[in-house]
């Protein structure tokens, strides 16, 4: 298990922050599907550091080079295989992460689970920078996605104290799910951006970082996608969403509102409109007992402070089974959750292309 | 996919609600664990129907029948299977549903996926009663954990517009775990539970329901389970608490908090307290990097209204496309959620005592 | 893992063979499929016991109860579960087995796995009975497959020193392949089938047993099904075929034959016939690069000789650790693939409805 | 599906004969492990071509660069991945295959299967050339098994008409398993060997080409290790097994043999053995009820002849729908099997150690 998603797709992600190369094998897509490089690169991008004030400076192309699975930028049937040179040099500086864990960090428990072996250098297989390989996967497959009318886009919903404005559940665009990612910031509110940005650079400043929230949307998904129980779209989507290393929380439509909802609220009244089946409110996020209903599928993710802070912190030595204090050096972002816009789109990208795949019809 | 669950533990749900009876099959137990019937039963009533005020007046035994897998109660290693009749005859009741699908149930999206075949009598496959056979895949392994010293209890943290208080999340203790399960109504806090009854009864009043949250935890959890990304501790326990039908949102330690935190009070600051590793808070539920801490283990569901409520409801009739009336029949629980609480506990023994079954140390 | 089949069709297989019962639950057949109960009964007679002279004389029923998964005797696409009732009483016979292993059987491997939690009650998990659920699941796919076209057959191509007529491996037709299980002795030429109930019954008079081979074919597979490498068609027929306990072999178009053919002989030559893509031989046996390539696809199994035969065998005593002599008693088939043969047309409708399940074209 | 095997361990294998490389990701591997590097180039020459006068002359480095997984040759924890780079540049000698299907090759099933978009040069993912990154794994698990007391080791047990002496069955030494591996050519019996070296010089001087068998076995296995019914011992190797391009049969022990047996000559008596218990023959191969005994695994593979020979071969232009003759220029193997024998030992490491990492005991 691990860095293996075996659905109907099955998705394989390798490297670590400072291996010779981090990358993704992606078995199961259909043949036939054009690449669009270009567009593939524009949306890995977005999450590439060192864009801008708000993310670390460090700049990497990350381009993937495909090793396998494409004739002429055409899937071929054989596994997508696309690999991201790690251009860092390794560098000694981490060396005391193995002794020091950093708070918030998988330092520890990688300790534990490996046994001292773990690649501590960046953060080993548990750095951010693993993401790079998911959106990989996730920019493929929103690309095949749109080709079947299916459009899918997300946006910062929060930071800190301050809230974008949400997407409308029940009326919602392409041209609205695409807007926030042609931004540089990705919001819906651009007010609401310039007062999260200035959130950031205050935590920045105070030498700390914020957390944020990620909504995220599809349209054009077809009604009768998922199952019951185990292998519903919620917890196809909370699957893979949570493999992005800082969420927290994952919910759907009305999400946590409905603890605190009545029934004659939370259920969504259906009605006709022109021949197709819709609900005049959509609490239900689009999913009823785990299948599609057709209506926009809506999910929020909760994404944790960044844990690299450059305050100085309260940790352990583990061979000195002794307290310590602990400073972490190198810049890192103030928040993380700009750049993990597109790593949630393709989270729901690959979700929905893995149920796309399956069909009982025989 | 759908009602199995392939993890280490193979779990298959089957049954409906009106079919011959529901059951499950656990294939991957370790031999040799004593199954203390009595236990499991007394776990199982907590989750039935028509045990007090606040529930569906319905009594159902639901003890299940062990038809493989044990050897006087002892499992012998072969599969687990276990079958709960249904004792109530099939009704007509249902066939209108088939046409005017209620709204906040899968009845439309099961007549899309399953092109009108899906069995609509009691809401068939996606019926609350298909937790009972989760349960008593639970229940199990909740004495497994015990036997090793893993500990799990849950209460309802919220009820509509009342909270209870949360489980402490650094010291917590057995006590504290079992005592929610021991109480006819499983609170922390029982002033808050008696205004949490006076809020689903006045929900029952106006011919309403109201939605709930869970709190759940485990302690004695080794760190080192769970592995980075799409099989972290995180996504495991959400892909299976989202098997729960009414479940909408999963979040673990500060969950959806960590959107307006800062990292210098999100990061858990380690120390060493008699030669163990320990954290001072525990906003990270007990995981990092997808893998435990050793901390305790904590999460919250969202659980949403009972969708079956005895105001007339608009919906459409898919025969004439065209919209309709519904008025649902029958009597439903105004609150899921007390009922539930034995269904989250159930998830993450699953979840556990399948990352136990894993070991990479051969 | 173990008797739990988890491709795209999901298939549990429970019980012990004097358990409550033994059955099987089946996840993600297409809705809206009608079973033919009687063709069902029908086919499962072919395995079941006491029918005629070379089995052994104990008579079950042996009809599935359905559980789950059918409304009005079609699918609805919940999980279809069927449980058949062991109708014998628990002896006390079995419980030597646990000290003095039988050998050939395995009582030995069990002990060791289950660490003496086993039931050893008519050899447990393990009994030959299990092939009851595999047959009641294959019964199923085979209607699925016929009304798709495809047609499943199989006969004894050998048993003991007598080899029955091969099948056309090239012009098969549905008659051809129906043709066996229609008698009572599932051959192609009955005058070997006459000598081979001789070799039979000799075994049986000499106290001892004998072993077969079966033959079994499909015609009217699409080609494209199946995948490269760890899941091409041979790899997902074999995996299932050796899930029939007697099995020790398994073997593809010229099978083992190939070894001392020159490329030239073996390499299948295409023609055009009337716009298809014909092969002029087969000794593919339908399958290149694990991909069907819409010729009959045909395997053999070989089946072991009952381990369970009358003369006093060579054991040890596992308590005294010491060699022992054992002497089983109770009348046991003499010769174990008469029944078996419908086990491996289930293997091959199993694997073929699960390949037809998957589509890469979404 | 496909390229990827789903057990404990999660093995993904990329690429194709002509694209940027191929190569593995091997995800599941205990941390800790070393790797010697000097005996995985010496397991991965044996596969290699252009060594000898018996296959091609095309000479490849095929050394593979780690871009994940280890730290000083050392398994991390994350996944362990490698690449192949190919050095061939794309020729356009290929392209022809696309119309006119090679008999014996995969080249008209990925036609349908991938519906024209499959890569044919070179074979793309269909070569043999494929089988170097299951080797990569293979080698890797062979050396985490020989430290745990594990000893793999393969012969070619036939070429055409010439066999070579048998593994003894249940006196099997570390000493004759590595034999073989040891010498250019992998037999135990050299006289057998030069005639088989003969039958492949004078199917090339034909033209032409011949299959092979290779006999494989372990020993050092601990009893107790895979599964009844789908996950046996038998059923894991064969999946693997039948991985490997050219393989049409699998068989355990007697396998085939087993047909003609009597039972009271095919079951293996048990005697004690100073505390141990053994058998005094080993038809099960080391596997009863899927479960491994502890006495030497065996089990036989056939490897079909070379498809591609010099010879003018019969075939079809899918293009005109017509008859076509078809001449294969290049160099190829007049025998694969030779190349294919650590293949087959991969194939067993990789079962193997995929069942070690399964416990039930937690």
């Amino acid at each position: 298990m691990s860095s293996t998603f075996d659905g109907n797709l099955k998705i394989s992600i390798f490297g670590q922050s400072h291996s010779g190369g981090i990358g993704v094998v992606v078995d199961g897509l259909p043949a036939g599907e054009k690449i669009d490089m270009d567009a593939l690169a524009a949306f890995l991008a977005r999450r590439a550091p060192g864009q801008n004030a708000w993310s670390t400076p460090r700049k990497e192309a990350d381009l993937p080079e495909f090793l396998g699975g494409l004739v002429d930028d055409t899937t071929c049937g054989s596994p997508l295989a696309a690999l991201i040179r790690n251009t860092n040099a390794r560098s000694g500086d981490y060396e005391n992460l193995r002794d020091v864990p950093r708070p918030g960090h998988a330092d520890y428990t990688a300790q534990i689970k490996y046994r001292g072996h773990q690649d501590v250098a960046g953060g080993g297989h548990f750095s951010g920078r693993l993401t790079a390989p998911l959106c990989v996967a996730g920019g493929i497959c929103l690309q095949i996605l749109r080709r079947r009318g299916i459009e899918i886009g997300a946006h910062l919903s929060r930071i800190g104290t301050v809230a974008d404005a949400p997407f409308d559940p029940v009326n919602l665009t392409a041209a609205a799910l695409r807007a926030p990612g042609a931004k540089p910031f990705p919001v819906l509110d651009d007010a609401a951006g310039e007062r999260m940005r200035a959130e950031i650079q205050s935590a920045r400043a105070e030498l700390d970082s914020v957390g944020g929230e990620i909504e995220c949307a599809a349209i054009g998904v077809p009604a009768g996608l998922g199952d019951p129980m185990f292998d519903g779209m919620e917890n196809r989507v909370a699957r893979i969403a949570f493999a992005i290393p800082a969420v927290k929380g994952v919910e759907f439509g009305a999400g946590f509102g409905v603890s605190s909802m009545r029934g004659s609220v939370n259920n969504d009244p259906y009605y006709m409109d022109g021949g197709r089946v819709q609900t005049r409110t959509n609490h239900a996020g689009g999913i009823l007992g785990g299948i599609t209903s057709g209506m926009p599928l809506i999910f929020r993710t909760a994404i944790k402070p960044t844990p690299s802070i450059a305050r100085v912190q309260q940790s352990v030595s583990l061979s000195r089974k002794a307290n310590a204090e602990l400073e972490i050096r190198g810049r890192h972002d103030p928040c993380i959750a700009p750049r993990a816009v597109p790593c949630v789109e393709s989270a729901l990208a690959i979700a929905l292309t893995d149920a796309l795949l399956e069909r009982n019809e025989i």
